[in-house]
């Protein structure tokens, strides 16, 4: 018997994308028996080579069909057909996975990539680690645990550690939320307090409204909810109100999940007009929105604007924020400011979720607020972030490839940048920046549809300035040898 | 104009239960306008007296509509119809919230009268907190942040810490299953991993099984989720086979969860035969197991049974436990065992929920098991558990009501009592208790049905001898009150 072989054509005038369809052939050769257990797969370069596709689209194929368990891939000796028949009620999905989750399943395999400690990475959405007051947290954990043992240990209360509460209601009554402290939910991170407020206001097959690009969070946090999630088209200045006055007419969405200052991914900032219309319009049409404030305090310059939920008469705003940016990744402390009906649901959802937010984390970052070491870091950190953003425009303009466009940021951490479109795209650019080690994030990443096929997203807060100006050289380099590589590069075939 | 004042008439031949007659006309009156915002409420003691009912149903009324938003009540002051108008989307919920959820509200309500300092409360689910190795764990913190700094509190990758994950799956294999670090997911305690569960096998409207009466937790959770729970008759050896093959076939359940050892709340113990009915019988009909073993380690006598996931050939069971129970409540470390495809839809989720539990509590955690502070734990927790215990069955004999019923349990924390059918309902005897200064957890909180009504959940295990003796003597001491005020005590109107 000859051995097994992959056996593919793709039709290029099929409006279906390539990868897909190379998924769906090579998942049709394992079940139907022609690819058994244990075969070897063609390396990603040959096959993309052989079948005239970028090499993405091939990466990506193999790395859907690991995530749905067709295939195995060992470090160093390639990728298998999977040798285990899959657990009986997953072997054939009922549910197709949404799309969101396929592609974010693919894109964190790719991601893994940037790990290598070689890489300069600006791919991460995390703040830079040297900022985090580790000696502060270890001093504030000793002096918890001394100050009240066991009780420091113990279940807390779904809706939070209240010393806490009581500090988060007044750091949000200063940025003019009107906020008693039975408004205040302690969240594991803002992530969960997004999940929360999906779980509490959404049921599956809702819709809600977001712009596009979007918080990459979200997407997974949709697809995960099994809601439809759709991206509205963006300024400037956010999201665009006719367009989203529009959908909120057809779509009649449960939700508007918006980021308003420095917003993860463009770093844009909502002036106060765009502020006000967005609250009036989800007023008038009675839909709840979700403000996701966490880049807020990374400001560099302009004056400080009002929160959605400071310019809200009507309790539609839901505000959430958290301690993970400006303090601590990792100890996991957000939290969502939301009125009466809405809040009792969510602190039931919170209780269901994981009974509550670890105690000892909730009253360590009690202290680190009450002693006033947030507000010191967030001096620090503005200083310092600036200086990286002067480098990162500087650097910018050096060595990114003429023809692309960004918007210097107020404040944030990211750098959005659009590459000219008709060169190599983002996802070619990042493949060929990981031989030269260097990584970044992927625009079409943050899309719930189409679109960023050629944008970036560098995280320049988290490398001092040397760094940021080698890594945007190697970008820049990356993409200038794809362009002497393949001339006119190959569209279309890219995820 | 006269003072408005409610007006209410119950009929008792109706199928309704009582106090969800009295919620429906106490709404009725305020959403008609009848009842305006500010209007006083009787009190539930006049109310209950003047309607012929307890005053528990009164009780669960008003507090399903403070939930609900209906009511306000202020501590001393009494309760009040509420003043503002609820939030557009929530003023009439599209979504009548299922039973379960409503109980919960209600019966949070009534659990925080336990709260009261000078209360001997057996309500709690938790370990005692004596048992917490709170200075181990300080100087596991200390090590941990001295060794790794930032990283400690950096993000962490959704599975979890890769030590803490490889130390689970030494753990896991050292009581007989198989199991690599591939398979092993790090959660926010067992809540957190059941509902990472649900959410990814589990869709709205679909249908979980478990025992009837089961965890408390996993009833919040349906709800939350919006599935349907089924409870199916138990037996002293667990969830009878035959109900369950029968709602296999009938109900078409996509999943089933049980908690094998020292189950919460009956204390039983699935014996060995048993485990091998439901694996097999799951793995006949491709339907997952969700077996939650948090109970497991608080083992007093009797040999070791084997996990269902160490008698799984299928891949369909997925294993839980934590080391809240056993260690620390408040750090919120569990986990998964779950193997491929299953697997793969967890870390997702995980992900999606809250990127991952904090990595500071995961490291100190697994420095806490590499130290052997966790097996010193369960030797010094199983000799105290079981003088407690001895405390307990005696306490019982000697207070609780003539014809109350028992089993000794082999493990875990709680005493499940049984009272005389004829005598006042467990709720009852919640109330009269509390005068007393003593509570436990209602039976009936944890059906997903009918049934409880007798039923008391002793945690004695949080107490040490003199405390239960002297808390037990004030239930029956309340019971007895019960029976000499009311003789034949009312029935049918309690919730």
């Amino acid at each position: 018997m000859p051995n097994p072989r992959l056996n593919v054509t793709l039709q290029r005038e099929r409006e279906e994308p390539l990868y897909r369809q190379l998924i769906e052939q090579i998942r049709a050769q394992i079940d139907g028996g022609d690819l058994p257990g244990g075969t070897r797969l063609p390396a990603s370069r040959t096959l993309a080579k052989q079948l005239g596709v970028s090499r993405i689209s091939v990466v990506n194929a193999y790395s859907e069909l690991r995530a749905a368990g067709y295939l195995n891939a060992h470090a160093g000796r390639g990728t298998f057909v999977a040798r285990e028949p899959l657990a009986p009620e997953a072997a054939q999905p009922q549910r197709p996975a949404p799309a969101t989750r396929q592609r974010g399943a693919a894109i964190r395999q790719m991601m893994r990539l940037a790990r290598k400690p070689s890489v300069i990475d600006f791919s991460g959405g995390a703040p830079p680690s040297e900022f985090f007051p580790v000696r502060y947290l270890q001093e504030a954990i000793n002096h918890v645990i001394e100050r009240d043992g066991a009780d420091a240990l113990a279940y807390e209360v779904p809706e939070g550690y209240l010393p806490l509460r009581s500090a988060v209601r007044d750091y949000v009554r200063a940025i003019g939320i009107d906020c008693r402290v039975e408004d205040v939910l302690i969240t594991g991170g803002a992530q969960q307090a997004i999940d929360l407020v999906l779980q509490s206001l959404m049921r599956d097959g809702e819709t809600l409204v977001t712009a596009d690009p979007t918080y990459l969070g979200i997407i997974d946090i949709a697809g995960a909810r099994r809601v439809h999630i759709r991206g509205l088209p963006i300024d400037e200045d956010g999201i665009c109100i006719d367009a989203l006055e529009n959908a909120l007419g057809h779509l009649r969405p449960r939700l508007i999940y918006v980021m308003p200052s420095y917003q993860n991914p463009t770093g844009h900032l909502m002036p106060l007009h765009r502020r006000r219309q967005l609250v009036r319009l989800a007023a008038r049409h009675r839909i709840p929105i979700l403000e996701d404030e966490v880049y807020r305090e990374f400001r560099f310059d302009g004056e400080e604007l009002p929160p959605l939920k400071a310019l809200d008469e009507s309790s539609v705003v839901i505000h959430t924020n958290a301690f993970t940016k400006v303090l601590l990744p990792g100890i996991r402390i957000g939290y969502l400011v939301a009125n009466g009906p809405y809040y009792e649901r969510l602190a039931r959802v919170k209780q269901a979720a994981d009974i509550s937010t670890p105690g000892l984390n909730q009253r360590a970052i009690h202290l680190l607020l009450e002693r006033g070491v947030l507000a010191k870091q967030l001096e620090r950190n503005r200083l310092e972030l600036r200086r990286r953003r002067v480098a990162a425009l500087a650097a910018a303009q050096r060595y990114l490839p003429a023809g692309s466009r960004w918007t210097a940021p107020g404040g944030g951490l990211f750098l959005w940048v659009e590459l000219p479109a008709a060169g190599p795209s983002a996802a070619e650019t990042f493949i060929a920046g990981i031989g030269r080690d260097v990584a970044f994030a992927i625009g079409e990443l943050f899309y719930t549809g189409e679109g960023g096929s050629h944008a970036l997203r560098l995280n320049f807060g988290i490398h001092k300035p040397a760094m940021i100006e080698e890594g945007f050289r190697r970008i820049g380099e990356a993409w200038a040898a794809l362009v002497a590589e393949y001339g006119d590069v190959e569209q279309g075939a890219v995820l």
